[in-house]
């Protein structure tokens, strides 16, 4: 073969630009590489390895001749044309939260569950950002000493909610540091385009991630409890998220804690998470060497660190996750999924 | 009697500046006000109910005809200066941690343990601000369900690190928004002015307050823990703290669960909060209403909100608490404690 066609939906936005970063650094044999994205931004130009590609208007007709589709442009956008795709022998790896709930459609981290592509359907689900990272710290803890209880609190970068949301960061930050008070910021998208309300982000934490849902968590702690769920196959481990906005352009932190089904030294944690498949383990306190989410910007592993033993109860650990939310927590790992689909010759719809 | 001579110890300093504002609005009847710091600020003034205060040189005598010193210029001058003041006839309320595990020293939050203060012997001590604003979010439920567990991980601003943290904060954030690179924001404090890497805090999270101790926590997560049993008098409530410092000036967020010995409802909780002293319930999800750290800022009380139950444990409650960590953290709660020591009449060494 000569190579894959690649179409990227949703170019312009903050995930879709570094899916076309990602995709250059990919070992996916690639073909023609597509851009699409509305017709407002129709025409536009994108560097792609030294190449200028057009912006095209995305249409259902965009992806005769593609092999596979990268989505991220919205629920809506994915729900209308990935079946468009699929209809023409595309292969979608869909980064909305559209289908991950499908019980049809697999939703996978290359790192855990790749099995789960061989039962794909012509649409495969990236999961939520913040359930991705967690998901890469934890399987190798649970592959050893199974996995009874997750009790996240999130602390999540803007850029999780869109260029605007990043632009928005920046304008109240430079205003709030100029002298303007708090009532004169002027909000217009967080912490959630789609909601009634809107709070400043600058030098605050917003305890609101996506709508509120059942129960009264947010539709974003919903993605937490049930993603992990469905990735690690197992429906009674018992997963209790808060997720948290706080002013960071990018890369999400993870406050954790773990109950294991059997007892795991924390020496042998770390030497687990040393080697495992994506994570870089910086835990060293005498050093004061953890995971930081500036630090995390532009790179695409998961950095682990602040391991430490629960005080009171024996299966019990604490650690402190972090990644780049655009990379592992979307761009990257949708590409990983492609490549992975490659490497197991699933690029076709059955 | 015609007021009490106050002194406050560390006046030029973030805590201290809020100290001078708290007791310009207290109840407390009030003599002479006299302000202490070091030889570098002797000399400046600070403004007090429309008068002028000429700050004075610490020294032992400062404290002859003092009946109360408000203390908060680090543990180190409290080690030195707090005796002293005792010896001289004053009651030390210290808000720094020299004293706060000693058994001879009562901890003390007004809402929750004021029983504590007729046990003093001259000092009394002002809890770590992350463990103060928990305590009077958690007490009311504790008193009708009981607590067995805690776990906590704190959203926590700069100014607990002090007014320089916040100077740090502020400049990295207009260099970064200028451009400036990263490796290039210099951070000369946080995440611990008396540790030996620092760390950018402009648009970053640090895991780490205070330095590393035993078992790979910090000092202020061993504060968390341990003081949250000396002032609910009960080493059996497992407690756990992952303790963040986020890019916030001022107000300090937490994301707590907790395991109550008997189940409660949320509605009970709720009601329970609606009435408990020092707090403010602000929880409707469905006006996105709930505690904001910008919104803390200035008051005295503390915020709860996001209030659920765990989806999962019967006795699990997870909830989010606010407050000023400079005022109820702080110079609040420090001059609530001389005004409880005053309705009392525990105004005297014994």
């Amino acid at each position: 073969m000569t190579g894959y066609n690649v179409a990227v939906v949703g170019a312009t936005g903050a995930v879709g630009t570094r899916m076309i970063e990602m995709l250059a650094q990919s070992t996916l044999p690639l073909g023609e590489v597509k851009l699409l994205a509305s017709a407002r931004s129709a025409g536009q130009t994108r560097q792609f390895k030294g190449q200028d590609l057009v912006i095209e208007e995305l249409v259902p007709e965009s992806f005769e001749g593609v092999d596979i589709a990268l989505f991220s442009a919205g629920g809506g956008i994915s729900k209308k044309f990935a079946p468009e795709a699929v209809k023409r022998g595309a292969v979608v790896v869909d980064n909305t939260s559209a289908f991950r709930m499908d019980p049809e459609v697999p939703l996978v981290v290359p790192e855990v569950n790749s099995e789960a592509l061989k039962a794909h359907k012509g649409i495969i689900a990236n999961p939520n950002c913040s359930t991705i990272q967690m998901m890469v710290a934890l399987e190798p803890i649970r592959q050893v000493a199974g996995l009874k209880r997750i009790i996240v609190s999130t602390y999540q970068a803007v850029s999780g909610a869109g260029a605007k949301a990043m632009a928005e960061l920046k304008r109240e930050s430079q205003a709030y540091l100029s002298g303007t008070p708090v009532a004169d910021l002027q909000p217009e998208i967080l912490p959630c385009g789609g909601d009634k309300k809107h709070y400043p982000i600058a030098f605050n934490a917003l305890p609101q991630i996506d709508v509120f849902a059942e129960e009264d968590y947010t539709y974003e702690e919903w993605k937490m409890i049930n993603e992990t769920r469905k990735i690690m196959e197992d429906d009674t481990i018992k997963v209790a998220a808060t997720c948290v906005r706080i002013p960071v352009f990018a890369g999400h932190s993870e406050s954790v804690y773990i109950e294991t089904e059997k007892v795991i030294p924390v020496s042998a944690v770390k030497e687990l998470l040393a080697k495992a498949p994506g994570v870089v383990l910086e835990d060293d306190p005498s050093q004061q060497i953890y995971p930081q989410a500036l630090n995390s910007v532009g790179k695409k592993e998961t950095f682990v660190g602040r391991l430490r033993r629960d005080l009171d109860v024996a299966e019990g650990l604490h650690m402190w996750v972090v990644s780049d939310n655009l990379l592992k927590g979307a761009a990257w790992n949708s590409v990983q999924i492609a490549e992975t689909l490659h490497e197991l010759d699933l690029v076709r719809v059955p």
